[in-house]
């Protein structure tokens, strides 16, 4: 039930961001929709081919299929209903942002939870690493697809909340249970990455003789 | 008997197509080879990893990388061969298109027989999935390797016509058997992408303060 | 033993040419780490999947992951410590190109040693294909994700020095033993790449009324 519930906030957050990149970059509505999809249920086919469930429950059951053209619909058509200019931008970003954490946190809870069902090999690695290559996969094809450098790449505290996240659950399952471990771990994720987006955290970048974590202005986004 | 001889076709076409971006890239004879093999099987690989076939038939069976290497050799020496210069564009576009458009269709019935023999899950969901992943996939492959956006984001009524073959495919696989459904499939979306290059048939593009469906000049190829 | 050996020098290898492409991308210390993940055990998790071997062993065995982690902060602290300036571009590009044929030579070892341990279909096909992609799966990844034409498709001879290595290897395992092979394979891809550097070789580029195999200067790299 947990599993179910964060599954479709992931879909449906995913799926409200590879729609706005789609409309960024004037595709049409087929587009709009291909990359909406591809972003809500790619991490996820990706975590059960990595995790031997073939074929993946994205492409058997339509439910998450289905809400992801609903949903990449929904928000063509609120695009195109309002007139957006230059005033609603921050608007625009303040929502992709808050849909793509959402989406992250998400997924880093359902793909955890399925390596820790699983239950193969170490306790902590399998789980973490399956739980962040889902939250940044579906992100990662959208970001490939529309030619973009993958946000996981770019973004500074992104995987890391993710693996933070995946951590913690992994480490509070055994403890508390399924469903706290869950929430607490979506939680942190969230709080995790809106810190950072608010406050412009950014981790080291190494470069030619500068002075080691070094404070510097976050760039304009 | 009539999967072999679709998914031969569909190898053929794609190879085709892989090897003239590579060609129009400029890249040497592996580079293009290897572009014409990754749009040739890439789809197929795919579609048998998620339909939990592993290893995929494309690398236990060499004929499929045979007939591709071989398309591509071809391709590039008749590209040599003769001496294409800017009359040639329309020629060479079409030969693209045509190429393209005939393993569209006939891998949208690889695939979507696939699904259906496999016989999981919904009987029209995971096979028409199958069928537009396998259709698309290789296609979407050449396309980020050769750095582009991938033609499904951009084309209109491109994996609408995949989709719609896929439908109609589950539809008379029970009442006329697959060889029919294969046939009728095949052309119903070569038809329809025929049409849609031919007219230059455009879906919806959502924009701000839009009117809905509205007409636009097809963009210059 | 031998598999370890070749398995834990290419992911050491890979790491860093990853993590110096994401150093040239100017990428924060996380990014480093991630692209130099994902060229380490991306070839491998893509070998596993397609051989049926889920979850792939990168995933379940954390020393991979480890050895790349760790890969990437000691190039990035290099990098910072070091007064990299014009001068020693060279050096880096040497480096570089070091760190991508090693890995290249060792995944084209362990791709071709586990197709053709699990011995299924043709002997010489199965095997050469999984090394292959082994060997330059992991650099199209890094080269996808930093949004740059994959190298396999702009260097000349390259998945050619792979594919004859993995010929090579299919060729004596039956003959001489595994170690002998691997070794073999090893330094066979090592010094045709060595050499295809070195002395600028390449292939034929198809174009226009071209003599065939006529001879160009190499580009200045």
């Amino acid at each position: 039930m947990t599993w179910m519930l964060f599954d479709w906030a992931g879909t449906l957050a995913f799926a409200v961001s590879g729609a706005m990149v789609g409309l960024s970059r004037r595709m049409d509505i087929f587009g709009v929709t291909v990359l909406a999809l591809l972003t809500a249920v790619g991490g996820g086919m990706v975590r059960d081919v990595l995790a031997g469930i073939t074929p993946p429950v994205a492409l058997t059951e339509p439910t998450d299929l289905l809400l992801s053209v609903v949903m990449a619909v929904l928000v063509s058509g609120g695009y195109a209903a309002l007139s957006i200019d230059r005033k609603q931008r921050h608007t625009m970003t303040l929502l992709y942002e808050l849909s793509d954490t959402i989406g992250l946190a998400s997924f880093t809870v359902t793909g955890t939870l399925r390596g820790l069902t699983l239950g193969t090999g170490d306790p902590y690695v399998f789980p973490m690493m399956l739980g962040v290559i889902t939250a940044v996969g579906g992100g990662m094809l959208r970001d490939l697809m529309a030619q973009r450098v993958p946000v996981v790449l770019r973004m500074d505290v992104y995987a890391v909340a993710s693996l933070a996240g995946a951590w913690l659950m992994c480490w509070s399952w055994p403890r508390w249970g399924a469903d706290t471990a869950s929430w607490l771990c979506f939680f942190f994720v969230l709080l995790l990455r809106g810190f950072a987006i608010h406050y412009g955290w950014q981790l080291y970048h190494p470069r030619p003789s500068s002075r080691i974590f070094r404070r510097r202005k976050p760039p304009k986004v």
